[in-house]
């Protein structure tokens, strides 16, 4: 089906759903909606509006199912796979202006939150209530709730707290026919239907807008440590990764670096930091709970299995300030990277224990094209951060060849159990790998269930599949 | 459409597919497939298959959609909303030859079970490795696991550990087409196209047969304690569990039971419980963790709450007999209304603090139209468990009336941000009192997504909507 420009009849309904204050059509003051944070993508939308209510955007999805125009909605612009860009133009509907935090519920460990508050923002709001929403993804201080939602996002803490599938409980979501729905109930547990709630996180926004988010809360822990140890290998670091959960601990969080993430933030953020020639890789790793005796007895076991996998050396955080600068480090790798080369990122996630196979796997493949790597990650979960970089590779090469680099590697993820993105999302720019890992009869599934939805396709059409 | 029944010709196709030995087709034996734990729902199928394979259940379906033929797959029969009965008559697919642990992966914390296995066998063989699977339904030993997921259940331990949701990374599934996919990967997070395996989670054998399951595993807690409080009324009882939340504790387990869950256990149970006047209602309480000193400081805490609620008496199990055996009295509540009275189970689920109004409200209706209940659940996540039992109702308005107290019930479970249920499922029991909770935007989208799986409706038709 094709889709119709927006002509200035529809620009003009479009105005009289929302007001002349919340559309936007000049280029200039679109430039900031025709991106995210995806390498060095581009494409405007025709019109941006930033509504205030549900009842708005069921008008105007309802006016751009009637003229066959497609629609884009945005969270903050953070996201990693270009989910959020106007591939097709039409309408861009941010939605920024859904930045309220509705409601804290003590008595239940409930919040109630529009989709355009940002995540670290509602974090804070419910640790100054001594609760913890555990969702954090290194973007945190920029991204809002709602794109974490539609993007299934994750952050160090999903090993032990879960994934942000276990807080989203019901979600309030615009339809593209118009219609206004929750998806499911504000209740921990929930057989009664297929389950909408679960079917929204992670769609990236291609079944409906959401518009509020009901998320679970649970007690914040009171104590933590945290500790960096340095290995003389990926393998090693990656291999101890396994072990400490074989010992029975559930730390926090289970971060890896390889030793150039150091060289990069040291080079480019000013980080200051005593890199040793013998310092190949790190694990960052956290511990927290009630007690600071058990999470110390806990870091001792810790201590001994990374001993047992070669660890030299183990810095123990002593401060809330130390905590922070190792926090930091890991959380500005992305960024070093990114704005120093040219650069392409993956997110792919495999059983934790093949993650040693996995980093071994893409250094041979990058060896092989001529590309370089700087790889971390949620090596708890298994899930890898991949900053690939041009290194020795021809700006030809780099156009022509690295795709086919990257689909060696997405095939090693495949044939290790794993899957293409853990928590990045698929959106625009993994597109063409997703055949590596489904077949026909998933397409087939999503696009159906797609059509369920969005019998018009024109909701963020062109991503996932 | 309408179906066809099973002819001569089908039932020679169908022994061709899994072989003489694995059909039924005398009503004496098929008697045991003809009813589950729902109060006295009968009906039997055509026939019975236990087939093998997925490949055998693959055949079986492409020839059912082919024939048009009923098909209902069940598990050991354990459910509470009658999802495994073939109500359109039509083929059974008994899945008890799927019986095998097929791998414990005690690098990655996960295993490979078929759908048959018995879940406390499942439990134990990883707790035998140190590893806990902590999904664990009052019919664990008895039930099978791939009815567990089809069902969306839960347990005492959900509270602390998460939904079954949190637990299944992957499943493989044999479409009603006959295709056979496995639905995502074997990693702990997943952002890669709309979640296949989280729909089928609940979808109660309405969109596919699930024939192997990928579970995470987390490393068993070594010690625990468990506690008995009483309670002078249902309401204090009730608000104790959101208290102890509030001070910031997690207990494994937190169940509710109202005085007469005891009274009848000691009656027809033969459980020894010196039970006082003043003791109106219980909470079972659960600690876990991997240090006593921190557990018993948790217990502590919890004490001081449960007094604030005018708990009078806490009983320790000080002994693995003794904790035994009140989970024992827990575990044979359902049981024991079951043998000893017509009964209706409801098991609606609603935001924790609101419990006290739930049971409160629920009286009251009772008292209205005569009916007599026994409530008791898992109160920590707000899921209860409600008996309904005959009472002073007599059997002409228990057959016309009850339905109308019901749904009244229901309601005020809705009222109060609730649904239906929490982990038995709708099935066919509670189909009725879906609209009070959906509206029809609901019931067409779950009726498409159906389609997209299931274009002929073969698959358990007639189950939820």
């Amino acid at each position: 089906m094709a889709f119709n420009k927006i002509d200035d009849n529809i620009l003009q309904a479009i105005i009289a759903i929302v007001g002349n204050d919340s559309v936007i059509t000049s280029r200039d003051d679109m430039e900031r909606y025709s991106h995210d944070e995806t390498e060095d993508l581009s494409y405007y939308p025709e019109v941006v509006v930033k509504p205030r209510s549900a009842k708005e955007i069921s008008a105007l999805l309802k006016l751009c199912n009637e003229h066959m125009i497609p629609v884009t909605p945005r969270g903050a612009g953070t996201g990693l796979s270009g989910g959020a860009l106007s591939v097709m133009g039409g309408l861009l509907i941010s939605m920024e202006r859904f930045d309220q935090i509705l409601n804290i519920d003590e008595q239940n460990l409930q919040a109630t939150v529009e989709p355009g508050v940002i995540t670290e923002v509602f974090m804070n709001a419910v640790a100054e209530k001594g609760l913890l929403y555990p969702v954090d993804p290194a973007s945190k201080g920029s991204c809002f709730i709602g794109g974490n939602v539609s993007h299934g996002s994750g952050g160090p803490r999903v090993v032990k707290y879960g994934t942000i599938r276990e807080y989203i409980l019901n979600l309030e979501v615009v339809l593209p026919s118009g219609e206004i729905i929750w998806t499911g109930a504000n209740t921990l547990k929930y057989a009664s239907g297929y389950n909408l709630t679960q079917l929204m996180i992670g769609a990236e926004g291609t079944l409906g807008v959401i518009t509020k988010i009901v998320t679970k809360l649970i007690p914040h822990p009171t104590n933590d440590a945290l500790m960096l140890a340095s290995f003389p290998s990926n393998e090693s670091a990656c291999a101890a990764v396994s072990a400490i959960f074989r010992a029975g601990i559930v730390p926090s969080a289970v971060e890896y670096m390889e030793r150039k993430c150091f060289e990069w933030v040291k080079a480019y953020n000013g980080v200051q930091f005593d890199l040793k020639d013998e310092d190949a890789a790190f694990l960052l790793i956290e511990v927290d709970g009630t007690d600071n005796e058990v999470i110390f007895a806990e870091c001792e076991k810790i201590n001994q299995v990374l001993e047992s996998f070669g660890c030299k050396d183990v810095l123990f955080a002593d401060s809330a300030a130390k905590k922070a600068e190792l926090w930091h480090i890991r959380r500005t790798i992305g960024e070093s990277v990114k704005i120093n080369s040219v650069y392409k990122k993956e997110d792919m996630v495999v059983p934790r224990a093949t993650l040693p196979q996995l980093v071994k796997g893409i250094k041979e493949i990058g060896n092989k094209y001529g590309f370089d790597s700087v790889c971390f990650g949620h090596a708890g979960d298994g899930n890898l951060h991949l900053n690939i970089i041009q290194g020795s590779m021809s700006n030809a090469d780099w156009n022509d060849k690295l795709n086919t680099g990257i689909a060696e590697i997405f095939e090693l993820t495949v044939s290790l159990g794993g899957t293409i993105s853990g928590e990045h999302g698929i959106g625009l720019v993994q597109k063409e790998f997703m055949p590596i890992k489904y077949t026909n009869v998933h397409f087939e599934l999503w696009r159906g269930i797609k059509k369920v939805f969005d019998k018009n396709n024109i909701l963020n059409p062109g991503k996932i599949f």
